[in-house]
C-alpha cells in the first residue's frame, strides 16, 4: 500500500471475483442470460474477470463507456440509457466495432435515428415500473404499438424486447419485501411480452437491479439479468441488508492529512470529487462513507462502526473511537466504504489499485 | 451549440471575465494581493483571463492541479490543502517548476517533510475559524509556537503567515450578517499576526471565501484574498444572495433524451457524474440545479424558476412549467445552473465550451 499517494479505489480481486461467480452461477441455474452493467466498475481488468465466467454481453450507461469496452474486444453491448440522438455519429462508430442495442424511452428519437443510423442495431423498449425516471408505462400498449410501428419502417432496427430497472427496490424497508415486489413487477413485463409475442418473435425481458438479483435465489420469468452494483456492493446495499460485510469488494484508500485530538476527528484526502456527495443516514446523521482498516492483503471492519461525517471538495472528516484515533497517524491511509460504489468508481476510474 | 453532444460546461467568457475584473479591482482598491483559487475552474483558458487582470499568484487544492497550472507557466502556487506527505515526490517536482507554498494544519508532517523535501518552499499555518474542518484553533498559541519552532530547524521552509477559509460564511441566514462576521473573524487572525510579527517578518493573512469577498466592498485588515467560486458563481451562491443572476458565468448544457407529458417532466443526459449530488432546497424540495434556456450567445432565465428534481448517475429529471414543456424537444439541449460550480467543473473539466 506504500504506492498509494492519493485517494485510490482498492479492489479486492478475490471478493470481487466471488461476487461475479455467485451472480453468474445464479444466472446459469435460472437459465437467464447474464448481461452485467459495467458502469459500476468501468475497468478492463474487472471486465476480464467477467469473461472468465463466460460473460460476453454487457450493459453500459454512456457511449463513451461503450467505446472503452468495445475497444477491449466486447462484441455485444447494450447502451442502457435513452438514446441521445446528438451522439448519432459516435453510435454509428460503435456499431462498426460491436453488436449494439439501444433503449427507446419514447418514440421521439426514431425519425432522426432512422435518417442517420448506418448499421443494424437492436432496440429495447424501456419500461418504467414505477420510479418515474424514464420509459413507457407498462399499460401504455397503444403508445408502445405506435413506437413499434414507427420503428418497423427502419429495416436496420430490430426489436429485442423490454428492459427495465427496478429502482424502487433500492429503498425498500426490508429485503424480505423484495421477492414479492419482484414478482409483481415481472408480471407486468410478462404480460407485455405475451401481448407482443404475437407479432414479434424471440422477445426478451431484460431486468436490471442489484437488490433483487442479490436477494433472489432464482430469476424466474425473466430472460436476461443486468445487475451492476453487486460487483463491489457499497454502504447503501450494506445498510439495506442486500449484501453483507464480506461481500464488499472495493474501498477508497484515503491518506490521513490531519488529526484533532480534542474531537477525535481525522481529516483525510478523500472528498466529494472522490467519494461523491451521496450519503446515507446512520444513527440519525448523514454518513458519506464507513471506515475500515487497511492491511496489505485487504481490510478489516472495526468493532464499532465509524463514518465520514462531513465532506468537502477534497477533504473528508472522520470521527473515530478513542482507541482507533490513537492507532492511526498522519501519513497513514485509511479505508472508506463508499456510499454508492458506481459514483465513486466513476470518479476514481483512473485511480484503481487491485489486491 | 450544435457541437454539444454530451453534458458540457458552457462558460460565458464576458460574464466570467467581468467577475474576475470586479474581484481584481476590489483587491487593488483594498491594497490586497489577489490569489484566486483555481480549483473552481481548472481551466488554462480561464487562467489566461486572470493573467490579463495582472494576476500571477494562484491557489489550488491538489498537487495534480498545481502541476497542471505550473506546466502552463504559473510561477507562484499555494497548495491550499493540508500537506499530504505521501505526495512528497510530486511536491519536490513541483518546486522545480514554481515557487510553492504549502499548508500546515498540524505539526505532524514536519519531520518527514524536513527529511525529504528538496527545494525551498513557503508554508502557511492553517487556522480553523470555526468550521472544525482543519487547522489550528486561533487561540492555540502554544501549539502554533511549537510547530514554528519545529519548522525553524528546516532552513528551506519559510513561514509566510496565516491562511483561513471562512466556511461558516457559506451558510449564513442573510448576507447582511457577513461583514460583521468577517470583521470578528479577521480580528482573530490580526491578533495572531501581531503576536508572531515580533519574531517573524512580513507575515501575511491570506483569506479565502467567495461570500465575504463578493459582499464586502473593501478587504480591510487582510493581506491576500483567495476566493475561487466567484469566477462562475452557482445556485448555492444565488440562493444565498451572494451573487445575482447576471453574475452566473457557467451552466451545464444537457441534451434532452425523453419527455413525459403526463408529468411535464423531461429527462436529460446530465446526472450525478456531471452535476454532482450536491443539492439545495427550493420550495421545500431538493434541487440539483436550476433551468435556464440556452441560445447561441448565452442563456436566459425563464419567468418561473424550474429545477432538476431528481438525479441519477447519468440522468437528470427536470420538472417544467406547461408552456416551457411544449417549447422543448427531445434532442434539444437545456441549460442547468449547477448547485456547486466547483464540483461540477471538476467533473466536467474535460468538457468545456467557451462562448
Amino acid at each position: 500500500m506504500d504506492k498509494i499517494k492519493t485517494p485510490t479505489l482498492i479492489v479486492n480481486s478475490s471478493i470481487c471475483r466471488n461476487n461475479i461467480k455467485i451472480m453468474a452461477e445464479k444466472c446459469r441455474k435460472s437459465n437467464v442470460e447474464f448481461r452485467p452493467h459495467f458502469k459500476t466498475h468501468q475497468s478492463l481488468e474487472v471486465g476480464k474477470w467477467f469473461k472468465d465466467e463466460g460473460v460476453n454481453k454487457i450493459a453500459v450507461s454512456s457511449l463513451e463507456m461503450a467505446h472503452f469496452f468495445a475497444d477491449d474486444g466486447w462484441k455485444d453491448i447494450m447502451v442502457a440509457f435513452p438514446i441521445n440522438i446528438r451522439e448519432i455519429e459516435s453510435l454509428n462508430k460503435l456499431t462498426e466495432k460491436s453488436n449494439v442495442s439501444i433503449l427507446l424511452a419514447g418514440n421521439e428519437p426514431l425519425p432522426i435515428l432512422t435518417k442517420k443510423m448506418k448499421k443494424e442495431m437492436g432496440f429495447f423498449i424501456k419500461i418504467d415500473v414505477g420510479t418515474k425516471r424514464c420509459g413507457f408505462e407498462p399499460d401504455s400498449i397503444v403508445k408502445i404499438e405506435e413506437t413499434l410501428e414507427l420503428a418497423k419502417m427502419n429495416k436496420k432496427l430490430k426489436f429485442m424486447g423490454f428492459v427495465t430497472h427496478a429502482g424502487n427496490l433500492y429503498n425498500v424497508k426490508s429485503v424480505e419485501s423484495i421477492p414479492d415486489k419482484y414478482k409483481k413487477t415481472v408480471k407486468k413485463l410478462q404480460e407485455l411480452k405475451k401481448y407482443f409475442d404475437r407479432t414479434y418473435s424471440d422477445l426478451i425481458i431484460s431486468w436490471g437491479d442489484t437488490p433483487s438479483c442479490s436477494v433472489l435465489d432464482n430469476f424466474y420469468d425473466i430472460d436476461e439479468a443486468r445487475p451492476g452494483n453487486f460487483v463491489y456492493y457499497d454502504l447503501m446495499q450494506l445498510k439495506s441488508g442486500v449484501c453483507n460485510k464480506e461481500s464488499i469488494a472495493a474501498v477508497v484508500a484515503a491518506p490521513i492529512v490531519a488529526k484533532y485530538v480534542d474531537r477525535y476527528e481525522i481529516v483525510v484526502y478523500g472528498g466529494a470529487v472522490h467519494l461523491s456527495k451521496e450519503y446515507v443516514n446512520f444513527e440519525g446523521q448523514p454518513a458519506w462513507g464507513m471506515v475500515v482498516f487497511l492491511s496489505n492483503n485487504g481490510w478489516k471492519f472495526p468493532d464499532k462502526q465509524m463514518y465520514v461525517r462531513n465532506i468537502y471538495q477534497e477533504h473528508g472528516i472522520i470521527k473515530l473511537e478513542y482507541d482507533d484515533f490513537f492507532s492511526v497517524e498522519v501519513g497513514d491511509i485509511i479505508g472508506i466504504i463508499p456510499v454508492h460504489a458506481c459514483l465513486t468508481a466513476s470518479h476514481l476510474k483512473n485511480n484503481y489499485y487491485y489486491i
